[in-house]
């Protein structure tokens, strides 16, 4: 079994400032992130869009990782570039400047052989686009939505009815917190799960992630890394990573998100350790095999 | 094999503040805290000072526990007060006021019947107090320190001093990184090593621990609660459930320091579900294994 992924969300290009370097350019946005760190699980239909200015080698690269371009838009006018800058922790992160490009006017269309996808990331984007997207499903198996800040403050409406639509939603602990007001977090996903999701995630960066599904809590580490040199599209990463093996499990849900959750921990502190997908790109599935490993001996007890 | 803990730190009385409720003159302190976790797992042995207003309560519930009095001393003037608040969030305390009465003159000396404890905690207590119990201690087999901020600014020559003679060390993440100058957790353990102590365990509150070992990490959940009432002392909790697990156990200290923590962990968790030692106080072995079971099935993937 190993069904296909649809990913929609933001191709972009991030300038990227640490304390350590600086990188103008890079590949970014939610669905390059998720999509190739689905592609070492199951094979991915990418939905996005890129502007004249978008490097041909990117386009490689997608290629490469077997991504299937054709859903990714060529629209006239500039690549979505965002350019932000880490502190010397690595958690908190500025926005120096957004450029939203072709992105403002992104309305994806999904191809015919899109529309039978079983399972699907409706990544980090505007919710009344991913919504758009979602309309266009021909009865998927399983669509998760991930989010951030900006959409709870400007789009909240849009996304509370994004949310009566998905099985899964993913967000990180402060959006949950804002989201339903509820500062304790297993709390926060009860009163999420009320809002329609069956299955909430919620992210907690170096902390890990929680899963709140109908069989109860699972408490997913995160693997505990030496050094963190970017960690923009960490989040991606995760929940890409985690449809990725679902979509090649197939089976149980249940029973693979768990170990879903723990492949895409791995793929994402992999994507850590380098600016960009830089890590990620020199990833294979024996490095992730080898690390997941590890994680099992590190949590053993 | 069920060796019995010895335990030096501070006895108190705790007014603590919440967002939803006052509670003056609790029983508390580190080694009360520590005392109480451990004795569902081990015999006890406490080391402490109290006051003349100490109540008589306290002594026999400290008694029912089992826990052995005979190092308690009983001086002339008013037992250590700690006043503190907590905001909405539970993670951020604040220390009202804090009265030092008879603790500003302890000068504990070991009974004899003590001198020969196999497992012992130096739980929070000025550095220079604890290693005055370590000196008159003849062979003990595993020896932990616990601390917190307040000795890394006023008394760290004296921490330094004392980490060289110990077997273990615990500490907050925070204090970690300020001790060693290092930020990231992995690293700010190997630094620590190298001070002293073979076993270095970070707690992170809510998110857990880590330990650092010869053989290498463990990466600790902390269990998911969803009401905290009053976090106070969890940490001492932790670590005294932790020692009472391995005196319990005797054997290999690799193997049984994990599970220690994870027993540590389920103690700390019924701690922050009451005031004070409220919660800890109605406990049993039962309802704590059942805990580390409800653990052990929130994080099997």
């Amino acid at each position: 079994m190993n069904s296909n992924v649809l990913i929609v969300g933001s191709t972009a290009l991030d300038s990227i400032k640490t304390p350590r370097a600086e990188n103008p350019r890079l590949l970014g946005g939610s669905a390059s992130h998720a999509a190739v760190a689905a592609s070492f699980f199951a094979p991915v239909k990418l939905v996005g869009v890129v502007g004249e200015d978008f490097p041909p080698r990117y386009l490689r690269f997608y290629r490469e990782r077997g991504i299937d371009l054709t859903g990714l838009q060529f629209a006239p006018g500039k690549t979505f570039h965002w350019a932000g800058e880490y502190e010397i922790n690595m958690n908190n992160r500025r926005t120096l400047r957004t450029e939203l490009g072709v992105l403002a006017d992104f309305n994806p269309q999904l191809p015919v052989s899109y529309q039978h996808a079983p399972y699907v990331l409706l990544a980090n984007l505007a919710p009344a686009v991913q919504h758009h997207v979602l309309r266009q499903l021909r009865r998927p198996r399983f669509v998760v939505a991930d989010t951030m800040d900006l959409w709870l403050n400007v789009a909240r409406a849009d996304l509370l009815k994004l949310l009566k639509h998905v099985d899964g939603f993913v967000l990180n602990d402060s959006e949950a917190r804002q989201l339903v007001k509820e500062d304790n977090v297993v709390l926060a996903t009860r009163r999420i799960h009320r809002l329609g999701p069956k299955y909430v995630i919620v992210k907690k960066g170096e902390h890990g992630a929680i899963l709140s599904s109908p069989s109860g809590l699972f408490v997913c580490p995160a693997f505990p890394l030496e050094k963190v040199v970017d960690p923009t599209g960490a989040g991606d990463s995760f929940v890409g990573g985690l449809l990725g093996y679902l979509a090649s499990k197939g089976g149980a849900l249940e029973t693979a998100l768990r170990r879903g959750m723990i492949y895409g921990t791995v793929v994402a502190s992999f994507c850590c350790e380098g600016f960009g997908l830089q890590r990620t790109a020199r990833l294979d599935r024996r490095a992730i095999e080898q690390r997941v490993r590890q994680l099992e001996k590190l949590t053993r007890f």
